[in-house]
């Protein structure tokens, strides 16, 4: 009899599941629950008014995805609760739950029904910029080194700034949380009534390091001295490394999802890190890119290296025994998304309409036939300013090269090109530091829809484009880790490699660079270094003297 | 009983004439004559095909004009012939006849009918540039000092690389030319019956200077030995300053043209040059630029400086008396035409007609609430190549600042701005090399238009911007130099400059800089600056090696 694993992935607007055979990868069912509340931004359910920058969710949402959703697969596929061997999870992060030690979240409680402060702030609450900003200012006066772990900044979508706010704004909250965690854990914690912290958020979100642990004490008494020892008291000092298992269901659980007592959960995990089992990574110096407004890079090195400029490097972050890197893009499906809105004609509509074609299919067939280097533009794609590897929100975009022949989709190509041109600045910044990369898998929306688009990064990055061989890469990748949770005793696997290269998948399709490309892209590539560095590096600051006289007026 | 005074506009497809009261300045009667040929840029009237870049016109056209319109403004205005004491002309230049003794053009014998090289080169006959390119190579290797005069280079457009195509391409029409003329000039010789050659197109288009004369025979025979007697064959160094006489309306030209035998004739005049006094400008530190699709500036100075970069400084060139210097934009109207065909999104289009407006007033009413920085935008305007005071072809557009929320009406104004920042380059590169500016005027299209880039253009420049009163500024403009060929004596005037001050007109409405303006473009044109020398300055050749690229593939 085959076994099976669900996997349920967090997302920002809903939850989703999907039940798969262990033996094959063999998605059989999946179901989708839209969180009732969806991303609280104005008002809390009372009405009450939220600030500027802030983004709230309802904890309720996250256990009826699962109340929902696993009863759905189960009976969308006929497969019996019995051959569930077992269930992973995946959370979008920093997703900061603050509850009680029991796990009963602040603002399941009646007194706590109106404060802001006791929902859960969701990764892109962004009302902490000024706790960030301090934070970061003080670590590098006091020379804390875990900074370089983190390119040098930490962000204020991060938990300690996240913890700091609501400790200077509801002092009350903060002595009322016995705990702050991840959601990815709390969600856990749900399922199998133990409390457990993952080394992957706490790695890159809350500043723990494997062999160093957190910042001193010390740091978090210079941020506040009643922050001291908010490790202690609020965190956990217990992390459990990517791969393990949590616990089992509970009785609670299983009346709620109908999976068996006793069925294995794994520990919490992020959902940009379980796609890389999910397309089969069993190792180091494979790239894991996630494409989708933005794009997240997933890298596993054999040690330990602070590379400047990525978003974070965390031992057992993405899998068990391997330092995993993160870095990212700010700006990809959103620069393409601008461009149409904002800089299409009405003549490519209406040509479009009288082909009877989509407009990207039309924009994209133009855009298709050209060469590299044929338009003789370059851009910057710092749109939404530069993520990895100059982590400077100030920068802003640079087209060059216009001519009054200069076509929409002449403009629309060099978009594309710009972001595939930092994708590679991003792979050579890890190279030069001593990390390998070696292959390039990509994932998310573009990878599946835009073939033009992969070509043009085979082309660029001069090494083949593996594609996600699933819609649903995150789901896919919890399960993979549900099915080591369970354990080959129970059918499932011992380590994340052996599931990974048994239920990952890519497609047939592999994009495999056109020699006469990669030299032309080596070319402008170089052009693009050169610019890179000029309006990156600090040579000529003039995007922040612009944003600087922007914000004065 | 009023005096009046003819000026006829010669343009690229069409010729205009006005009548002008001398002592008001008020324009009684216009008639317009469109070149029945137009513009021969395919095939000549017999069907022969032309090469590329190759752009002819007919003579016949230019009579035919004379033959029209005078009688029609006569008409029209019921002014008598015996009121009329001159005409002036002006034409695009270099705009060159190839003619025999008495004036007759070649391609009205018989043996040159279907010879493409015996008719009228057209300014925009490029198919010249390699003789040009041969040209400036040989004059810099010699040191040539005339060169210096031109901001360092010729263009094809001018006389020399046409004449000498004639000569390599087909020596019988060289050798059965007694004269290659300006076409401003031979019209005054079918007018007057007198063979005159005027100091702006002597100057400007054929390297000839007051002082030094033209370049050396010695200079000529290094570009081909048959070339070294081609001043004293072919032109002729009697060169008359403006504002002088060029002779009679002769009996045949009354009968063309109605007006009385004796009338003065002005000497030719270019159509740029005669728009000076048409905005009664009379004297030196004034600048006008004529703003259509490009801009072309004017100005006069006391001496003759070398300015790198400018288009030709010829003493005499502008008015007698005066160093006349040029300078020129090559992407101004074009410019924004461009953004308008090329990137304004259809959602704008449908807006706009909702609101039942035009697409033009739909973006500026948008793009003029807009203060100086706010979109954080800044552009280099060089889309069709830098003319002043880079003179480099090869230089492409630039625009940076882009971020997710950067609108349509942002990159437009953005791009007016650049055009603003170029005239400003153009003003300081002067001033630094000792040539006053101290005022700005400003005729075409654009200047009677667009009320919203003329402010713009106030604020960035920081002094009033003048605007030119009449909308045919340079037909008005040979009228005032048909009234000073006629003199006081005949109730005309005795210099270019009073007439000038009487007949020249600016509107009321003067555009005044608004100092909170002037102070933050001051630090938006310091950024253009930066970014105008590090591109266009050689310390990142970027825009060229992608053209280079563009080329080899």
């Amino acid at each position: 009899m085959s076994k099976y694993s669900i996997g349920v992935d967090y997302g920002t607007l809903s939850g989703r599941a999907v039940l798969v055979n262990v033996e094959t990868g063999e998605e059989l069912a999946s179901s989708v629950y839209e969180y009732p509340h969806a991303v609280m931004d104005e008002k809390l359910p009372s009405g009450k008014k939220l600030g500027h920058d802030w983004a709230l969710e309802h904890p309720q949402d996250y256990i009826d995805v699962l109340a929902n959703t696993i009863p759905a697969v189960l009976k969308e596929s006929g497969v019996s609760p019995d051959d569930v061997i077992g269930i992973g999870t995946d959370f979008t992060a920093c997703t900061l739950v603050a509850c009680k030690a029991d796990g009963t979240p602040l603002c399941f409680l009646p007194e706590f029904k109106d404060e802001p402060h006791a929902y859960v702030k969701l990764w892109k609450h962004h009302a902490a910029q000024d706790k960030a900003n301090k934070l970061n200012e003080i670590a590098r006066e006091r020379g804390e080194k875990w900074l370089d772990n983190y390119g040098g900044k930490i962000s204020s979508e991060w938990a300690i700034p996240k913890i700091w706010q609501v400790l200077d704004e509801a002092p009350e909250v903060y002595a009322a949380a016995d705990r702050f965690i991840e959601a990815a854990d709390w969600i856990i914690w749900q399922l199998c009534g133990v409390e457990t912290r993952n080394s992957c958020t706490a790695g890159y979100k809350e500043m723990w390091n494997k062999k160093t642990g957190f910042p001193s004490n010390d740091f978090f008494a210079a941020l506040d001295p009643r922050l001291a020892d908010v490790v202690d008291t609020k965190l956990s000092r217990n992390i459990i490394p990517l791969g393990s298992k949590a616990g089992e269901i509970t009785e609670a659980a299983s009346k709620l999802t109908g999976l068996n007592v006793g069925t294995a959960v794994a520990v919490g995990n992020v959902d940009a890190h379980v796609c890389v089992p999910a397309v089969g990574i069993d190792g180091p110096g494979k790239m894991l890119a996630i494409m989708g407004t933005s794009t997240c890079h997933m890298l596993m090195g054999t040690e330990e290296h602070q590379v400047p400029g990525m978003c974070g490097v965390v031992e057992d972050g993405i899998m068990p025994g391997f330092a995993g890197y993160e870095a990212g893009q700010s700006c990809v499906g959103d620069h393409f998304a601008w461009f149409i809105d904002n800089c299409l004609p009405a003549s490519y509509y209406e040509e479009a309409k009288a082909q009877g074609k989509n407009i990207h299919k039309f924009l994209r067939e133009k855009a298709e036939v050209m060469k590299p280097g044929e338009s003789g533009l370059l851009a910057l794609d710092w749109w939404n300013g530069n993520r990895s590897i100059l982590v400077d929100v100030d920068l802003t975009g640079m087209l060059l090269g216009m001519t009054l022949q200069t076509k929409p989709e002449e403009i629309y190509r060099a978009l594309i090109e710009a972001t595939a041109y930092g994708t590679r600045m991003i792979i050579e910044n890890f190279r030069e530091h001593g990390v390998a990369v070696d292959e390039f898998y990509a994932s998310g929306g573009i990878s599946q829809k835009d073939p033009m688009t992969m070509q043009i990064y085979a082309d660029v990055l001069g090494i083949p484009v593996k594609i996600a061989g699933s819609l649903q890469g995150p789901a896919l990748g919890s399960a993979i880790f549900g099915s080591v949770a369970a354990g080959s005793a129970k059918g499932g696997y011992d380590s994340v490699f052996d599931a990974a290269r048994v239920m990952g998948k890519v497609r047939d399709t592999i994009y495999t660079p056109i020699p006469e490309n990669v030299e032309l892209y080596n070319k402008l590539f170089a052009e693009y270094r050169l610019l890179h560095d000029y309006f990156g590096r600090g040579a000529n600051d003039v995007m922040k003297r612009l944003k600087a006289i922007k914000k004065s007026i």
